[in-house]
Formats: structure tokens, C-alpha cells, sequence
């Protein structure tokens, strides 16, 4: 049997210490071919570059290695490879490892979630990788053999058409290790927002950063944010239909 | 009663026809504060700004009227004018009126929808509002009475927490009316991307614009798609949790 085909993306940049573990360990599994973003694109969600046009550099091309940087974000990243840079269909597409957290609401956010649900958009298996740490030194050891299982039984299983799976691992503390997988739901929760308000050395304008907290509505162990607290690598099944069925019913009541 | 309080945002900026649209039917309904891109985020989808500060204007300042620009994103007007500029916690949400369509998978790329979902995660009644044309000069005179019996409709009954709705109007032609509203689903569809080559006249390297065609993979009733191509307003209930739940007992059976 062919070696499976795997893309590797991020939203980090290419150069960010996850890309490159991931990088290392899908290279253990079959042919991978990078295409990730050539500067940092945290937090751009599922946005497309529309205003610029796209342009590509080879940074490294051997027989059974390709990696390439874009100067777009994560999706860009997952359509240009899918369509311009892929001798064929993949048989998975990987994103990450994220440096934080894209569990709980922090998934609709996520550049690292934005390119793995383009590949569901796709119907190609995706898996976006993140750790809660966002030290550049952020220790994967012990992530390594859960990515690898992860990714093989994908490979080996599938996922159904439209499917993506959002993995977070806890920080590591001290070496400890993790009690195991679990499934999950995404859980409630909020950004509670703050403004930073810096003032403009040149004319004294306010500008802002935003800042905030985050909050966990619930405790509930079906939940991602459980179990990362209590230190189990999550795994929630996402989907990309933002229709709330269950309003269609009320809504028809309007009319 | 006091009027309500209404936040106006979009994705194409602050000076589009369709923003101008809405806030001249929003003022007919309540108090106005608009926060808006100061340029075009078209497909900036839910992302936000973390690398470099944001900055606002003041574009009017009434006892009934404020108007702002930020250099952000759609989701960035939407926290900024919450956490920084409004009084209190507006009383609905509306973003748009978006020219081109944000129906079926096209609200995952949507810096309008972004918006409206940003409004549902704070638990505020929110819309987005968008047309199917892409003209500058988009004919919105049917869309006028639609628009403000759904704001009206929304700021009196509300929505579950959670919820914002997806608006799509048909492209008017010919001054025809639209058939009226559709209560839908988000429909199964996909862009089948190309990528358009073209030469950088200064080095003759190759450069990038993303192009696609939109296909729609199923022709039911219920879905949004199906109620515009038969020239209806439709309107999608949303939300913002991708859990696929269908698939968690699934995956539990791989442990």
C-alpha cells in the first residue's frame, strides 16, 4: 500500500515550535506536504485573503517531503494547498499544534480550527492539535504518542463526511503525565472583555488592545474545559452547520 | 418606554450602501450606535485583532445618534462597541446589510455573520442582513419593510440566548417583490475553488487570486438556498456550538 498523503498547516506560522513537532511526527506516518502561513495568524478564524493577492515560496522539496509557506491565513492555506500544491486529494489534514487552547468557545476564533474544518468542508478526515501553554518552549513529550494514535486511527478509520476533530492537550506540569482521552462536548463559556488602553506618544490618542477573561459557564463532565482541568487530552467531534434546529419550529410561529 | 438601544456594524465598511441602508431603518426603531470597520473585512469570518492596537473615530456624536469607525474586524466592532463605547448592553445587534449572499456554508467565511454570532455569544439578539448582489447600487426598496419587521419582530419578542438569525434577501429584479419569508436550514453546498494565476511584472513570479464556483449539493425545501433561487427572504436560526453530538458516542467506541 502508497504511503497516506498529509497536510500540515497551523495558524501559528511556519515557523512555530507545534508546526514543527507536528511536522516530525506525520513524517513518521506517510507523505507530508506543509503549507502553513508564513507569518503568525492567530485568531483569524475561518477569514479568506481576498484584497491580496496569495503568493507562495518552496522552502524544502524532496521525494517524499514538500513544505511550503503562503502569505495568507490557515483556510487560505488549506485551499491553496488542496488546489494548486497537492499531486492529489489528501488523506488527511492536520493543523497545529497550537500554542493555547482552542477548546470551548475559543474554536470560533481559532485560525488552527478554521483550516482543520475547511478540510471537513472538503470531506478530507482533519484534526486540529492544540496544548494549553503558550510558551515558544512548550513541552509536547508527552502529546506525541497521543497525536500518533490519533492521527493513525484516522487514517485507518476515517471520519464521517463533514467531521473534524478539535484535540487539546493540557499544559504539561512537571513531567506529569495525561490520564488518557476523552470524548467531549464543546463546553458554554464566555470571554469576559476587557480593553487595554494605551495613549500615543505622538499625539496623545488612545489606542486599545483587547484583553479579557476567560469563563467556564458550567462543570459538567461531558465538557472539554472538564476535562482539560482535569487533565485528560479532549477530543470534541465539529461540524461546520451553524443552524440552530431546534428554533426552526418557534421561528415558524412568527409568520 | 425608552427606546431601545441598537448596535450597527458590518463587513464592508462603514461608508457601504447597505450599512447606510440599515441605519437609516434602524433610526426609524430606536436609538443608534454604529461601529463599523473603517475599511472593507469582507470574509473576515469571526476573526479579531491581536497584532496591532486598535484605534476608533468619531464619526457623529448626537443625543440619538453615534456613529464610530475602528480599524478591526467586524468581530472587533462588535466587543469594542460593547466593552468601550456603548452606555449599556444594546437591546439587538444588526450587521449588514452584507452585498453579496452570506447563505448555506458561505456564514462560516462571513465577517457579517461573525458580527451577529458575536452578539449571540453575549447573549444579545442579533442579525445579520445580506443580499444577493454585489453591485455598489444594490436595489435594497423591497428589502426596507422586511428589515424592520424582523428588527421590530426580534426587539419584541427576542431570541433564545445563544441565537442570532441569518437574513438573505434575492437579488431584485426588475422591481419584482419577493414572495416573502422562509423559515430554513442552512444548506449543503460547496465552493469548488480555482486559483487565478497571473505575473508579477517586476520579477515575472507567479502570484495568486482565490476564485471559486458556489455548488449546491441538494434541492430541498428546507433549505436556504432552495427559498432564494425561488425568490423568497430566507432567514436560518443560528448558533455557535460545532459539537457534532451525532458523533460522539461513535467515537467513544474507538477508546
Amino acid at each position: 500500500m502508497s504511503k497516506p498523503l498529509i497536510l500540515v498547516t497551523n495558524d501559528d506560522g511556519i515557523t512555530a515550535p507545534g508546526i514543527r513537532k507536528l511536522i516530525e511526527l506525520m513524517r513518521k506516518l506517510g507523505k507530508v506536504v506543509v503549507v502553513a502561513p508564513e507569518d503568525p495568524q492567530s485568531a483569524m478564524s475561518h477569514a479568506i485573503t481576498i484584497k491580496c493577492p496569495l503568493v507562495y515560496k518552496e522552502i524544502e522539496i524532496t521525494e517524499d517531503y514538500k513544505e511550503y509557506s503562503l502569505n495568507g491565513t490557515p483556510v487560505d492555506c488549506v485551499k491553496f494547498g488542496l488546489h494548486r500544491l497537492l499531486e492529489r486529494k489528501p488523506d488527511l489534514i492536520v493543523s497545529g499544534i497550537n500554542h493555547g487552547s482552542n477548546a470551548s468557545i475559543n474554536i470560533i476564533y481559532s485560525g488552527t480550527m478554521g483550516a482543520a474544518l475547511e478540510g471537513a468542508m472538503g470531506e478530507i478526515p482533519a484534526i486540529g492539535f492544540s496544548i494549553l501553554d503558550y510558551n515558544h518552549d512548550a513541552d509536547f513529550s508527552r502529546s506525541e504518542e497521543y497525536i500518533l494514535k490519533i492521527a493513525k486511527q484516522v487514517l485507518e478509520q476515517g471520519l464521517d463526511k463533514g467531521i473534524a476533530l478539535n484535540v487539546n492537550f493540557p499544559k504539561l506540569v512537571a513531567d506529569n503525565d495525561y490520564k488518557g482521552l476523552k470524548i467531549c462536548r464543546q463546553s458554554k463559556a464566555y470571554w469576559k472583555e476587557d480593553f487595554a488602553e494605551r495613549n500615543d506618544p505622538r499625539n496623545g490618542k488612545p489606542y486599545f488592545w483587547l484583553t479579557g477573561t476567560f469563563t467556564v459557564n458550567e462543570n459538567d463532565e461531558s465538557t472539554d474545559e472538564w476535562a482539560l482541568e482535569n487533565y485528560y487530552v479532549s477530543i470534541v467531534p465539529v461540524q461546520f452547520d451553524f443552524t440552530a434546529y431546534q428554533q426552526i419550529e418557534k421561528l415558524k410561529n412568527w409568520e
